[in-house]
């Protein structure tokens, strides 16, 4: 749908006002009822199946619905080829969530482009690049978020809280478990699969290229959420600046600055090894893993890391993932997987008593982020990555104060995090290109018929990643 | 007392626990009972007055008692020049602190070294420079915190929460509001200022020492806390990672690599302005707010800070020393100082709807750092460096989440912030050289007959801060 005449006129309302938007979306709405957009573009009409979530909780149903419709000029409708089941779709699943809607579920998709508004092709101008290169038949793969890729927010890369942005997957945007699935603002959320030009990582074009045709759907679909949002956790951890005196080996707050050393401090071999906890071995909390295990590998520093869980299937798949990377991707430090009990005495001992530098979060309730909080040193960093309810927080200001804590919290923009972890996607393909290995991150691909009892299983624990084929 | 022999040959417990610590004090106080080593050392014998805090609160009485005296062989006895009244001594003085015993006040003071114990001198070897350099005689300012210099934590710069240390004019250890004060473990915490080559600062050696002859006690007396402590504030905003994009002016997380960006993305000027809410602007408040003009105009950032509090007097300080802050100090943003009512709307409208890039919380209660959560923009940071009490923090883990916040706590190792706080202070002589004037943050120096009125007119906020001179 890249050339025929737009039936509409409506702008693209990068920076416009929610109110603004709805009268807009009202507008193509009825432009859409009248001119059957859809069959004129070649978009997909009929209907398809899709798994939806029925309130109030626990209630998973496959179900025909109609396929979705352009309904912005931004917009691209993507035949789903493969849809993954997160961790984070549980609060919904579970009723925790404040949901009521009934929707479809699912914000981990990969597919190919089979539509797209009339905001796609040379008449787009400056906006973003994927406006005038993407093109129908294209494989993407979407962030779990959508962004419009053209404000302020966006262009400073936080794009998970883009003011236009939407989770897919919520009564606000139906999700990926679906034959198809509509894309607003495909131009600033979509990353083009066919077209590596349109984005950037550290490898030279030629090389991005060549590694990207090596890459299996199953593989790429992780780029949706879990590996770049594990990757955020280790990015926020490595960059704080309170644990820049353990990287530069300059001590706090000298290595912000030219300042050389006074003759009444010197940091000792000892002092720059990076402790760290990680809290929750689900699949992100794998995937932040195995980023601060390749961050801190690749910079030669030394590290002690203890990964917890009390899910011992959860501990086993971690062990597993760990003794399959290379040498070279875990030298220098040591990583030692437990469960709760033992874990807290054992960061004691290996840390001497101080705690450790950081401890990645990667759970989302109040008893992880108290565990963290036992388990990081004075001066230390929680990075929580995961979406937390609405209990206080389990530590009060006094704690916080006396501890000299700090705390990062939120959702990973995972647009912008694209680079870093395509990167990792590549290096690590021992990991992220197998299905139902030990190692491997992906436990099974199943069809809708077993969508019912695969969501009833994982929310037990009982199985690892699991990925829905809408085709099979 | 450099070089009479010690009384007793306990070795330095750099390392030990501190029930060998007690072990070893018992054992110092047992020598010093049986030698008189202060008579036999020059140490001042006799009594003193000291200003002491009294239970349950608001009991400030001006008492004789005993000198201070050499416990253990790191410790020196600081004859007090001038003692300087802080905020955060309102914290016990108004009962708040869980503080039941009397003890003497102050955390701020500046002096002369009166006696040394038996670690100092050519005997201290390898141990920090100024167990080998510090001499009677020397002036000196301390930190508000001991701080012992030699274990992981002080080597790392996190002195402020050194195992050995202990915060003065607190049950644990004696303050400086007094004619002499006991500093423990103090080759690793005083900044010897009669021999500026015992510390660095970005100045030359030649440069510092003629700058360092300039100061004044007074001046000088702003390093104790309330300087390293708003800088402190400041350094931790702008080293934060979640702000890179807008200092770098590339996206996250392409502000930490080098790989290069997509055509997708790119950072427009207006992106580029770093926002800051600077939430109380008592005397630390005042310094937060100049350390981070000072880095933002050197750096060359855009910048439009709000500084916000309650009291009108507060502000209009704040305005003072603002205006009296060349236009090179200024160059390039808007500085606007409004009451708490004010704040809000404006920070939105300077801000344009999105928040502040970082808020700097410089007082230390629940309303403030919730003020500061609704200043914050979504990925922005709140530093808070007040120390707060026990109620629960004011958001949940939920509004963590949906702002992706960060957030940093704690006390500022005044110790380590020294050579960016003592370049300030050089830098800013129009506002750290004076009493009394609209833009100086010393309000006046009393003696001690006039403490009692001065705690309790500083505890309503009618006068600004008082410093202390035992001797007048």
């Amino acid at each position: 749908m890249s050339s025929p005449p737009a039936p509409f006129t409506a702008s693209p309302s990068a920076s416009g006002s929610p109110g603004a938007l709805l009268t807009e979306v009202a507008e193509v709405q009825e432009a859409l009822s009248s001119t059957r957009l859809g069959d004129a573009s070649g978009q997909p009409t009929g209907t398809q199946r899709a798994i939806r979530w029925h309130p109030p909780a626990y209630d998973i149903r496959v179900e025909d619905i109609d396929v979705p419709r352009i309904l912005h000029p931004d917009d691209a409708i993507v035949k789903v080829k493969l849809a993954a089941l997160c961790g984070s779709d549980l609060h919904i699943y579970r009723g925790n969530g404040g949901v009521k809607d009934v929707h479809t579920c699912g914000h981990e998709f990969i597919g190919e482009v089979v539509a797209l508004g009339s905001s796609y092709g040379s008449q787009a101008g400056d906006r973003p690049a994927l406006y005038s290169s993407l093109k129908i038949g294209h494989k993407v793969v979407s962030p779990f978020t959508v962004n419009c890729g053209e404000c302020s927010v966006c262009r400073l890369g936080y794009t998970a809280r883009c003011p236009e942005g939407a989770l897919f997957g919520s009564p606000l945007l139906d999700g990926g478990q679906a034959q198809y699935v509509r894309v607003p603002k495909a131009g600033g959320t979509l990353f083009d699969l066919s077209d590596s030009s349109t984005w950037s990582s550290s490898m030279a074009p030629e090389e991005r290229q060549t590694a990207l045709s090596k890459l299996s759907d199953r593989s790429l679909l992780m780029l949706a959420d879990i590996l770049p949002t594990g990757v955020f956790a280790a990015v926020q951890a490595i960059n704080h600046p309170k644990v820049q005196p353990v990287l530069t080996g300059k001590p706090w707050p000298l290595c912000f600055s030219s300042v050389p050393e006074s003759n009444n401090l010197s940091i000792l071999d000892e002092d720059k090894v990076f402790t760290a906890g990680i809290v929750g071995l689900g699949p992100v909390g794998v995937c932040a893993a195995i980023s601060l295990l390749d961050t801190l590998s690749t910079r030669k520093v030394p590290f002690h890391i203890i990964a917890v869980d009390p899910n011992g299937s959860r501990r086993t798949k971690m062990k597993a993932v760990y003794d399959a990377i290379d040498v070279s991707g875990k030298a220098g430090g040591t990583f030692e997987v437990l469960a709760i009990d033992e874990a807290k005495a054992r960061a004691n001992e290996v840390t001497k008593g101080v705690g450790c530098t950081a401890v990645l979060e990667v759970v989302g309730n109040s008893s992880a982020l108290d565990f963290s909080y036992t388990l990081v040193r004075a001066f230390g960093v929680i990075v929580s990555v995961g979406v937390h309810g609405e209990p206080p927080l389990p530590f009060n200001g006094r704690q916080a104060y006396n501890k000299n804590v700090s705390l990062d919290f939120g959702r990973c923009p995972a647009r912008a995090m694209f680079p870093p972890a395509f990167d990792l996607l590549v290096k690590r393909q021992d990991i992220f290109g197998q299905v139902g290995e030990p190692a491997s991150l992906i436990d099974r691909i199943v069809d809708f018929d077993q969508a019912v009892e695969s969501y009833s299983s994982f929310d037990k624990g009982e199985i690892g990643k699991v990925i829905f084929d809408p085709w099979k």
